[in-house]
């Protein structure tokens, strides 16, 4: 398992930080579980159709800190407004850019919503940034994560860079889960200075594999494989996988299983955690938590 | 009824001015009762042609003080022509951004017209954005809108969100009415941390519910479902519901009725009030005060 | 007629310097009479073509601070150059922003050719800003303008808008001479701060009026009945109208008369005045004044 | 012939600067011959075919001080590399703007390539810039002038503009070496405050001028009274003229003449003169310096 | 052989950055041997595909140490993460701007991933820049550069310069490895004042001399005499020139030869090196070191 140790690169404010969300909170032992509440920008409501209350923070809020989770990621608004009953209980990934999926998909960049300032602010102990990788305005992209990089080596601020495929020449070059656009984010994540990027699991098709570019379109390999070659592509930066829409619980725990058998340092699964009832939702807790503690 | 009190994360600058114009003026009790004039500039001179001299804006600023309301929100021009005359004796909110409806609606992005330091400056108690959700310049939005959020944390300053779904893509999913959008608007102002949001009532029909994302294609709510599920969603952001155009004297006083009921923090009714003669005027103005205290 | 005292919202910077141009110098007795001078840059050397040499710009300044006019309004250049010779003779407008008539007209937007910091730096009484109302470039406009009012209310320097309705949109609703268009732009020149406005006198025909919204297309005023509205919707800043293209005296009489029996504050008259030889242009300022004074 | 002494409005700095070019180095007698070397970046290599060594910018720095010009003009690369060796010995005006000709030639603007403060650092007596008049991007391309404008204004940098009708409009109305274009572009210096305009010498045909708008498309004028007319046009901006593509020592010798009888300041002669052989291209630049001393 | 003897011209800081470079590391005698390690970024994992494990980048550093060279070139995140261990035993060219493959080609623009600041703050000896020789969006590549530059001469850090003939322009004036554009580039380079530049060998055919402009369309010269008219017009600006995808032993001397008998000042190979197994990349390293100080 990846451990702190092997990241001597990183300056204090950063280690002070990563040590808080990778062994005072969460599983510990260098690991990562985080969950994500920022699918109300990125998704609208319609996620939080639920017989039980998802919609309201609070819950999402409760389920980190009584679950033990490494960190919940969030944006501005939430974090000030649902943030100060959990003060010093929960750390907090500052979600600093994020869009609606209204507006068309063909050329997306993500916007500020906030910054490593504000990150300092209120005491978070990380920043999460969207980058589009390889999308048509993906210049723009770069030249705002500069911004936020130059800030978060000033501030000791650590950045996870949620790096996601995605336009329209992506989807010519064999869409945003293949492994191709996966692998490649993963090394633009190491390049670029991300910390700790999130990936999501490459997924494969014959279809898919037929556009992608040598020598990807003759690779056929298992999950296994494919997490463990993003893994080895983002080289010292931490990985950790998303879980993506619910799914059944056992493929929750066989995503789980494999990503981190395979070199991931964390998970952060929303969706499949907190569309879950009260118990049920601890109960997954305590299983992915015995994953990635490898008991 | 939605209390200062249950928003704890106001800081003193922003509580202080909430205060002024949720107790000290307007209804009190936490309500609001808003009267906009900033239609010149978004319709042009169109809405002014009554038989009292609603062109000008002293009508609306002595409606404003007899008739008691919490603020009267205008643009920085009028704000500064008219409003000497007047300080002190009503809290203003500067609308700082605004366009006119001549050029094309399909990519809508609205221009500051003033600054948060122009609040300051000039006494006002908070400051109005529209922010055009979903509109392809949506990132263009999130950016001016993220430098008016900066400034407002720091001289304490009140944000009312006018939260509008509008351009080309609302459009085509459900239209700018629809509880899609306009439940999508009320969650991205609490995600970006909007203290205050103005939100259309929705208005449901089949035609417009078949565009609609699921599950909400086969919501069929009714008004005042759709009204307590868009306070729902907009969580710890107070939420005051606009009137539109003139309406009979009935469905001003039912729109009223519903949104109070429904969990709304008031209200900010513009044409439906100061299109009305002097006297017809501050009847209505009477009439839904009572209903926002709930006599 | 209006008079600076109804304008008690002024700060002590603009006020004196709009005293300057509308009681010291010019006709006096709160009027302007400004005789503008960027016709070079807007329509080129194209207005020269006269038996007299007035393309050379000492010519409408001798005209000027010979006539008695309130001001010269003109770009940063003409300024600089020949402005030293009639320092303290004649008040400066100095115009910031303007373009040549060469590029396509479709989405205008006038650059800064000068800042109100290089109007304080010459002892300019004002600046001028051409606002392309309801162009589809509007939005970048706003922007532009939004910061020569800060600087304009820093340094106490009125504010003169060119107030233009231009743009592929404005064609289609009528056309940059119609009533509906003239109507917006003097009320958006209210609510975005200017202190002055000069407008065109709106022309009114079937066909324009049929392009434009209710109830503009089913009203048929005078040109006395127009100029009075517009003066109504510019509210509290001071308008003044423009001359356009070379006419008959009798036209530019009657315009003058009419503009100033509606309320105008007073004219800004350019190639109907430069365009005449010396002693005829000295005749016609002099008949000019004469309306202006009511005599 | 035009004097600094007509220009009574320049700072010291720019008249100390000017003064160095105009009377110290030079033909004297408040004349400019100007040696550019520019072309490299607009053209490329392509004009540094020639039998002798003129792709080596040493080549045109030797016969600028050698030949006893008023200056040299190039971009910063080219300054700091080869100018150390003639410190002192030849003025230089420092081109902050270029571009190649690689990409479309129909919406042009000319990025910096260094600044008014890199004029300063390296000892500059003015800083060229070059403003496409008329094309579609004349807006952006105003802006960036006007930091030019600002920043001179303040060092006490003289301003020399490539005043070059360019893009899809001005192709449109008659060409770019039309009257009606070079005319306008004369007066454009003028307004936006240029200290001196670099003109191409117009040049007239029956299809070009059906292409310009009145009264220019029924004006017939020889070359003589074309340059008279853009000269008055500039008014108190001083003008050079350029030598264009290489032509017979005639032409270079009559359109010289030409220039300076109609009220030219000097010439800015390139590939006319560097693309000689040296004893060939001393002999011209002796010829042209009688000229301008009109020996 | 160039030699920073004849580059009087640079000031203390370069001169010692570069001396280390050229002297104290690498071959010497005044070369340059750079390996780089940006591909990760430009074209992704793909050029990782060898049976070692070159996909790490320590191994480009262990090469770069143990092999001798002047220096490494590679991105921000990858110097900050892998470069500690190395620190002092080898020069860094921080790459300050890059891209990668997925969006389209035809309108190129590389955004920053680090600055001038950076490479000072991680102690490198020289920021390595991709300037888009030719692109539609060439002006915002000039004024992205004009600032690196501006910067690079306040803190005395080297410039090169990846000069790349890109975009739709340049496909339809014979590729971007024509003659004609890699020489504009070249000139391009020296005139913005890069200190070394990096070319591709120039590559001819005769359908691309029959698109290139007059008179390179006739020109047809051997590698050689391209390789030595390109270096004679980089001028002042030291050239180095790149590998290219993998090619046979013979094929990288010959290159390397030709390159360095032609006045090259070094090379700058990437995948011909470090894509061989350890104990070949050492061995052509050496044939490279010999061919550059030409034993």
């Amino acid at each position: 398992m990846t451990k702190l140790d092997d990241f001597p690169h990183l300056n204090l404010g950063k280690r002070t930080r990563l040590h808080r969300m990778m062994y005072e909170f969460g599983p510990g032992n260098g690991t990562l579980l985080i969950l994500p509440i920022d699918q109300g920008l990125e998704h609208g409501p319609v996620d939080f159709f639920t017989e039980h209350d998802c919609l309201n923070p609070e819950y999402q809020f409760r389920l980190a800190v009584e679950g033990g989770y490494s960190a919940i990621a969030l944006h501005l608004g939430l974090a000030e407004k649902y943030g100060p009953k959990f003060a010093g209980k929960i750390p907090i990934v500052l979600k600093i850019n994020g869009k609606t999926r209204i507006p068309p998909a063909s050329e997306p960049v993500s916007p500020m919503t906030g910054s490593v300032e504000d990150a300092v602010r209120i005491g978070a102990d990380a920043v999460g940034y969207t980058l589009y990788v390889g999308s048509p305005n993906q210049h723009l992209d770069f030249m705002q994560f500069r911004k936020v990089k130059e800030d978060a080596e000033h501030y000791g601020m650590p950045i996870i860079v949620w790096a996601y495929p995605r336009g329209s020449s992506v989807d010519g070059k064999g869409g945003r889960d293949s492994l191709y656009v996966i692998d490649y984010a993963a090394r633009v994540s190491n390049e670029l200075g991300a910390d700790v990027v999130k990936l999501n699991v490459p997924v494969t098709s014959a279809k898919s594999r037929s556009m992608q570019p040598p020598p990807y379109d003759t690779l056929n390999l298992s999950t296994e494989e494919m997490v463990a070659k993003v893994v080895r592509s983002a080289g010292k930066t931490l990985v950790i996988f998303s879980g993506g829409g619910m799914v059944t619980d056992e493929e929750v725990i066989e995503r789980a299983r494999i990503c981190m058998e395979q070199g991931a340092a964390g998970l952060i699964f929303g969706r499949n955690l907190w569309q879950r009832d009260w118990d049920d939702a601890l109960k997954m807790t305590k299983t992915l938590k015995d994953i990635l503690l490898k008991k």
